[in-house]
């Protein structure tokens, strides 16, 4: 991953994907707790998916945008987190498209579309069950110090 | 509100402001599941605060963005519906400068920027209760047909 | 386009698109003064380039950023007009990944991404013709009324 | 401006501001050629204005955005850079309200709104001389290694 180590083969640089993306989850209460389930993650990528309960709608009565958002913004966590380099989010932009829909379950696919030095740009839709683009989110990634793994150990 | 209707007193549009920000608290199940409370409304302006919850937390220990996403949404929420038009979001950008953390209580302060036809802008500005700034949130609005009191009524 | 008349074939959309482009260009005063370049334009499309000149440069001795999301928003322009139906530029969204140097060309490729009632997002990539990404551009758009080409017979 | 040396003084840090600003401007030749003019600038803030010429209009008759978003974006650049430390754009978001017409001067207003580490934020508001809204830009600086007066003279 840094300059000094060789490039991992593909199957090396999937298998930390998957075990950076189960470390987190393991410490990701919020996650948990919107009910959010990881569907697929590879090396810049995360799909993840999540059902609107009836405790995520606003007083229009359609899905909360923060909750669409939270969708959106944890497929950017993974992806963004699959090398096991501790990254967070500097800025997130979101367009509402439509609404979702209390018991649809809702999907955000996190693509990666540029990384260099400690900053990325990744692109995130969220779609419905039945292809509607729901939201498209753009978020920018800072790579902090220290790594997803080791930093679990650390923290239990 | 409408070209055909005097503007209303400053009374009569404050009054207006709590009614419908009381109207749309009682159907918004998420604020309600997100704990936020509403410290103040007034027309084109909302301040909510959100104490960050053990399960608020991500897999990097700090308060889930999606959290203070809501939070800060929710602000931009009643604020541009304060007129009692229903409005929604049609794009919001945040800015996230430090991380929140568990336990602690967050204030967002939601300030209408511009106000044009069917759209407005918001910023939103979240902040610790110790003074930190946490985010900065400018939200898109869009206002669709439909009161929000009127739209209670006809909802129950 | 509208709902009452049929699709049109591809091959009357790329016409369209590609009148609808010249059409733009000859009033694009500002288009012609940076110097721009239509490479190919189809609907919901275009792909624009331009020579960082040295009246381009800013303070930093790089391409102004101005120049380069004149470029990116040039494009965006194109693609979202393709249909000969007015639409402009509601909000931008760019990140600068790259600096711009003088001498070089740079191209911006805008693909739509979402097309429902008046509104629209574009994608633009600007990348530096030895491959370097330096710039991703979001825009959303909004129709307004009237026809492009329309619009330029009547002008003059 | 760095820990190991003492706050400037007021006075210190205006001078320090406007010499930015001059040693900026002598090499900013994109600025110089888009007529831009400062009106004022001072520790995180400037204001500078520009007139729309001919050549900066669009192919709806209106002021390229491009050329709005370049006013906005060097009042942002004159004001994350007033402390002397060289300073670039990293992300930037624009919100358009208005159409700017030929022959009418544009104001550009940049105001910090965080500056924390390498990283600040700036909101900038583009007003016509009527006092329309033209647009509202939110803009992230990244402090890169130098300084803006030092460079000037190590360029020359």
């Amino acid at each position: 991953m840094t300059e000094s180590h060789p490039k991992p083969t593909p199957e090396a640089a999937q298998s930390l994907a998957e075990a950076t993306a189960a470390a987190m989850w393991t410490r990701d209460r919020a996650a948990q707790a919107l009910g959010l389930r990881i569907d697929a993650v590879r090396p810049g990528y995360a799909r993840l998916s999540m059902a609107v309960r009836p405790d995520m709608v606003n007083g229009h009565h359609i899905c909360h945008g923060g909750m669409i958002f939270s969708l959106a913004d944890t497929a950017f966590a993974y992806a963004c987190n699959s090398y096991n380099k501790n990254t967070v989010a500097s800025a997130c932009h979101i367009d509402f498209l439509a609404p979702g829909k209390e018991g649809e379950t809702l999907e955000a696919e996190a693509i990666e579309q540029s990384q260099s030095g400690r900053t990325g740009v990744y692109d995130v839709t969220v779609r419905s069950a039945s292809g509607r683009t729901i939201a498209l989110f753009r978020g920018k990634s800072y790579r902090i110090s220290g790594e997803v793994i080791a930093g679990l150990q650390q923290a239990d």
